[in-house]
């Protein structure tokens, strides 16, 4: 069922020929300038569009945002640099859009120059092909992402919310995502979009692990056009910002290269929970006892001890959830009884929360989210590159 | 071929039941005392025999170690610390030796209460097959390894220095290793051992990941009877040290849990190469590229760049070593022509370096190493614990 759309703004995609058998170039153009915000990766190696898009946004505004994937970019020196200035030149020039209102972003393998030839027809096509339908743009962004994914939420006074995001590998996103798009035709104009897109981010996809790894190219950019000419709350406002983000990276973590389940991986207590719980969601053996469906709790707890927190197990509780079931594994210092293959049944579901409690009355709470690690995850990237 | 072994140790291995198929228990013991100092896991979540065996080698002297593998007495609460000082008192009544000399170590599940019924046969077994032959303690160390680790040293004038180890899964040391034990018959009566030990942890078990996940139930032990009657210089004895070390953490990341290769990842200048490097070798998309022998040299340049060490890449230079063969990826700041295919067939061989350099003067450099993860890893530890 097709989600609900702010208006103003034109999606366009088109394959042209950086991937096999997907679209590759994605244009998206709000009909007038909008104010925007944007959060981009940490990584000390980032591709060439991470800084132009940087650098475009520093005005607050944008109007368009072209994209390519099936080759990042990135580690591609002056070239590269000159190539993401011509994506935006071009995608401009084809729009009627200054071309200093444009970001660009770019997805998939490090190190390869840009084919231009392709890229310069892949912006003529997707802006020939602009319309209202999301979906050719939704194509156009993914790399080897199963499925699309998007979100959307319409806010008091009919003012609407709606993002669009890529990635399932390479995700570990430090103060950013991977690629993330959301569009909204609130009236914006009396917030400070940059502070509530960088307060969304914190409990979605900087919350969210698939292999610990961090892209070169991550970037997650909000425009708001006011075309809906509705003001909302800044709390309403943020409430919607927040509900999409956290929608688009659980469907990230489930589309996360190879896996089976989604997992919510839950502490309380200590001084970090989070840098425990994000222990745990990266661990391998962790990850493969959960593709296992295999209740080998040890391994949570030797996560949790690698996270270098300081912490007690003297009054711990670990419990699992899944299947419509809770089990306690451990509780009060010692393992808990419990039947491992009916654990076992719980875990073979698709949605599976673990809870690690270290103080039963903390207020300090962190949930990362993260997918199992199977085969699938070594197939894709043992065999990716060529 | 049987290595040159100290003089004045026995050993003995015995199947008590804790594992299907090999011996599980197993007892080293010195003729007499021995100087004697240890590195433990730095796992905030341990088990008994870690804060037990580090008791005991307080008094820096230690005449026997008994070791079951097959479970970890990990997160086994008090019943788990009463029968780790029950391994050690029955160990020391069936040798004859103080009971305060004998050091505790486990491996295997997490989680899980030792049946003590097979350990105390074990202990009586092992010890009723005392001898000179290390290899039925060397079996009785084992989990998923598939091969048994060890390396010997002759010093000048005759003293050896012999260690064993086992581990190919959950190994990231933090300042210790997984199971590691060394024996020499050299009088180190004049130096400071814990310290000697501790330097050359360093450059081997602590310069070694197999998953980035670090083992509950790390220990590496040495010990020093001098029934050589031989006294070496320091120097001497800790270049012996470290050689039998590194020789042992290079077996162990070699028989990572379905490995095909060992890789050496070399990272020169920065304020911390070492800490690029492990973030490259503890990098899943790394070890799955290395796994597909795939060129993909991208994912070293992500994973050096998620690392937080700030470095350009403006000089930097990439060179894979396999096949006898050498190649330059990367070169003062953009991709270098390459065959893929030659590449990838050097990728194939069984020992593998990575060298990135990001300043060419720099004296400061770091080796880290690792495997491979392929399917191996996968199955092993989806379908680990039953």
């Amino acid at each position: 069922m097709a989600l609900t759309l702010p208006k103003g703004f034109k999606w366009g995609g088109f394959r042209c020929g950086l991937k096999n058998k997907r679209n590759d170039l994605g244009i998206l153009v709000s009909e007038t300038p909008a104010n925007a915000a944007g959060v981009f990766t940490k990584n000390v190696v980032h591709a060439a569009c991470v800084g132009f898009s940087r650098a475009a946004i520093q005005s607050g505004k944008l109007q368009a945002i072209v994209v390519n994937s099936g080759n990042a970019n990135c580690c591609t020196g002056l070239q590269g640099e000159r190539d993401t200035a011509r994506m935006a030149q071009l995608a401009g020039e084809k729009l009627g859009v200054d071309a200093g209102l444009v970001a660009v972003a770019s997805t998939g393998v490090i190190g390869q120059t840009l084919n231009m030839a392709k890229v310069e027809a892949g912006i003529v096509g997707a802006g020939d092909a602009l319309g209202d339908d999301p979906q050719p743009f939704k194509e156009a962004i993914l790399t080897t992402d199963l499925v699309e994914k998007e979100a959307s939420v319409t806010l008091p006074g009919g003012a609407v919310i709606y993002g669009v995001a890529k990635g399932s590998g390479m995700i570990s996103p430090n103060m950013a995502t991977m690629l993330g798009f959301v569009v909204t035709d609130a009236d914006t104009s009396d917030f400070n979009l940059q502070k509530l897109l960088e307060r969304a981010a914190a409990p979605s996809f900087n919350s969210m692990t698939v292999d610990s790894d961090t892209s070169t190219n991550d970037m997650l950019i909000v425009m708001a056009n006011g075309a809906s000419g509705v003001k909302v709350s800044e709390e309403d406002f943020y409430k919607g910002l927040a509900e999409v983000c956290l929608s688009l990276a659980k469907q990230m973590a489930r589309d996360g290269e190879g896996a089976t389940k989604l997992i919510a991986v839950t502490v309380t207590g200590s001084e970090d929970p989070s840098k425990i719980a994000r222990s745990i969601a990266n661990s391998p053996l962790f990850k493969t006892a959960m593709f296992g469906c295999d209740p080998n709790w040890g391994r949570i707890m030797m996560a949790a001890g690698k996270s270098e927190v300081p912490f007690s197990l003297d009054h711990a509780v670990l419990k699992v959830h899944g299947g419509g079931e809770e089990h306690t594994l451990f509780e009060d210092g010692a393992p808990a009884p419990f039947d491992p293959k009916r654990v076992s049944l719980a875990l073979k579901d698709d949605e599976v929360g673990i809870e690690l409690v270290l103080e039963k009355d903390s207020s300090n709470t962190a949930t990362i989210y993260t997918c199992d690690l199977g085969y699938g995850y070594v197939r894709i990237n043992a065999e990716y590159h060529t």
